[in-house]
């Protein structure tokens, strides 16, 4: 997390074009795209100089909006040609400052190509532009009996595309993997302008080297991605959820190691610590324990008699290990009541400052209590708040600084405080970042967690898919 | 598939080294690895010249069996300072060619980093070094209660380090995936001799490119695999299997369909086609039914009750869609008798001639029966004995050619008919390997299949890893 804004991490400034340049851009890009799909005003470079990352921010010279594969190509040929930056995006809902245009250039923003090509129940696949929410495609896949697994908290606005550009992860990925086990194949355009498909239609293909991973994940660094064709899974007969409240993480974290020991991997296992639980109740007045030191929300789907046995199972494993409460929902509405309280710990922290610093780190599932006290140190020797909540499953945990509105060098300190947080996930195993991507706030402590090496020959992969260095610069691979 | 042996797929003649290099070969290679493990002896020469790919072969000039980390890093410094192709493997099982030292050079055998370094149950991972096979990896899962999923079929003898370079695939792959989707992290070492650590033991994780999914099926051209970290699983209560006997592939594969439809997507469906039930059961005498058009073997695992109302659904599914004949195994050893029944149909069929030519294409699953139709449409144009078997979940087909004795140039006659195949298989959307991978044997076909900008690309990726080109010459990113 940097607190500079309008410079990279290497503190070059922000919009790279001489002036004349600047000028032509306008006029060069209406000729691929159409005059109306070029936005040069302050309203739309003030909008596009920022995502939903708090404090990153830097101005593009243009946003274009390419209406097909065709216009990508030519766009992307066209900057290499010149030099210009370019930074694909989606919906922007990223918390890592991936899209934001560090060194100024344009905003490419794949919205438009928002249909979504085909749903095949026979092969249990989709195909979609990179433009489609990802809550669009689960509907889609649901109007056919199906399942698009992966589930973003920001799922009713962010893209396919951005979630394939990310990596996505969400709330299902202990049983179900995260985007990257679900993408099937890929059409991406190089910045130099050829189109590429990778993958396809199949579940095994090992014909040439697995660009479509590398791809995903890559965040905008190596290719556009125009289209995705994802797999989908037979909706699950039933889905279930259940509520369990613990003295403490270390309880509740003990509780889940529980779970796993007695050979159940359930589709949801999330957590939320004390400041968490206080900031939702405040927020949405579910009826939760404020007096517990944690609560832990688990659910499973598949048949219903499955999913019963499973959940009965999972409380009395909690029960076992010494849990205050344990409460399955009855019914559907209450079911989607306790997965409202996880996804709203945003929100409802939000309310409680005037900037709301939302990270992603991931330690060994079994070293979950350890990273939380580790957080909870660091944020009292700052005089910080930060509440944590995330994943339990998969030791996702997403730490979450609220600053108040007269703190003035508040900021400096939760960055000092993250940077403490992220050497600590390292030291116990894990990583920087779990499902929000690196982007430019988390790229100053790449080499931390992958080596000098690993990143010098990241720098080598970028330029063998990037020569002119136009894609997405101060960003992976850089 | 080539004929011509020795030569690469440009036609380069093999064995690329003046002799006074390989003169010194031997002793610079003893001074890093000491002088039991470096063999230049003509067996060992003759020995390592192929893998279990038919037809290819070419002589190294050394082979090479490191026993640590740093002595793998050495040799390879060594060989990129001095040009000396060097060719990674394991067990040599594959079926593609990719581990034949095309150019010669020095063939490095990684069977002596054999450990199992660790299996947490808490953590459900395991560490191993490249060459434990996956069979004893599977053993040591099932020790403690854990399933590693991936079952290539030739997982007694293949390594670990070979099945994460083939991506390997196997009989479980519709439910759980192949090796790529059980790949936690790497250690390997670039060619220019740096150690890189990819991924770790996190089931999330997205900091850098996806270099542990890049690796996995890169066939030793990248780097080389010296330790890997896989996901295991929870080892499922029961397994169960039942046949089902159809008048037609296009019946079976019907019933693939709906059993798809149904909402189903079990651990295993297999099938075999009339020449491989014939085979078998000549083979191994198993009761199977010899006048039906096709066999499917279904399984899956679970909870026992859950594993039990699978099969009998999957039965009833069956029956619906046409069989003759459905039967449940009754108990394991039955069980086992029909795993056993798929797993022969390759010494079932290599018996019948002088050369078995096992090939791997992969058509979307609803095309299975097109794809068997013009397979054998293409054996009997071209007076060939091709038999087919494979996954029908996932599309992907094993069409085994078995050659006459005295038939002189029927490895000709095959190598025009398999190409026809790929050439069926990518018309149908479908892929010239699944599971195989590309070695030598597939490379004249990949851009075919990827287009001649992604072979590009693909050769600009290798160079980002391999500047002087000294890994696996003649293959992937050649």
């Amino acid at each position: 997390m940097h607190t500079h804004a309008q410079t990279g991490p290497a503190g070059r400034r922000a919009g790279g074009l001489p002036g004349d340049l600047a000028g032509d851009l306008a006029g060069d890009l209406a000729a691929i795209v159409g005059r109306d799909h070029v936005r040069t005003d302050d309203g739309a470079l003030a909008a596009y100089a920022r995502d939903a990352t708090p404090l990153f921010h830097a101005r593009p010279q243009a946003v274009v909006l390419p209406g097909s594969t065709d216009e990508v190509a030519a766009v992307l040929r066209y900057a290499t040609e010149r030099g210009v930056p370019v930074v694909p995006r989606g919906a922007g809902s990223n918390l890592c400052a991936a899209t934001v245009p560090l060194r100024g250039g344009i905003v490419m923003v794949l919205t438009r190509l928002d249909r979504i090509l085909e749903v095949s129940p026979a092969e249990l696949l989709a195909r979609v532009q990179p433009g489609v929410t990802t809550a669009a495609l689960a509907d889609a896949a649901a109007r056919e009996g199906l399942l698009y697994a992966p589930d973003p908290g920001s799922r009713t606005v962010s893209t396919v595309g951005g979630n394939v550009a990310t990596c996505a992860g969400g709330l299902r990925g202990l049983k179900y993997g995260v985007t990257r086990n679900h993408v099937l194949g890929l059409e991406a355009v190089l910045p130099t302008g050829e189109v590429i498909r990778t993958g396809g239609r199949l579940w095994k293909d090992v014909a040439g080297y697995d660009l479509t991973r590398l791809l995903t994940g890559s965040e905008g660094t190596l290719a556009v991605i125009t289209e995705a064709t994802v797999a989908l899974l037979p909706a699950p007969e039933e889905t279930g959820t259940g509520v369990a409240y613990f003295d403490s993480l270390a309880d509740a974290s003990r509780a889940v190691a529980a779970v796993i020991a007695d050979g159940i991997v359930p589709a949801t296992l999330e957590f939320l610590d004390r400041k968490c639980v206080s900031a939702v109740e405040e927020f949405a007045g579910l009826g939760l324990r404020r007096d517990a030191g944690a609560l832990l929300l688990f659910g499973d789907d598949g048949s219903r008699r499955t999913v019963a046995g499973t959940l009965a199972r999972i409380g009395e494993v909690c029960g076992a290990s010494g849990a205050l409460e344990v409460t399955l929902a009855e019914d559907v509405a209450r079911s989607d009541a306790l997965l409202a309280a996880r996804r709203c710990s945003l929100p409802a922290l939000s309310r409680l400052g005037s900037l709301t610093i939302l990270e992603d780190a991931t330690v060994p599932r079994h070293r979950l209590a350890e990273m939380v006290d580790r957080i909870d140190e660091i944020a009292d020797r700052h005089g910080l708040r930060i509440a944590t909540f995330g994943h339990a499953g998969d030791g996702n945990l997403h730490p979450t600084c609220v600053l108040d509105p007269d703190d003035g060098e508040g900021a400096d300190r939760a960055h000092r405080a993250f940077a403490e947080i992220f050497a600590a996930a390292i030291a116990l195993d894990g990583t920087i970042t779990g499902e929000h991507g690196v982007g430019a706030a988390k790229l100053p402590y790449l080499a931390d967690r992958i080596g000098d090496d690993q990143v010098a020959l990241l720098r080598r992969v970028k330029q063998a898919f990037d020569p002119a260095g136009i894609l997405n610069p101060g960003k992976l691979g850089s």
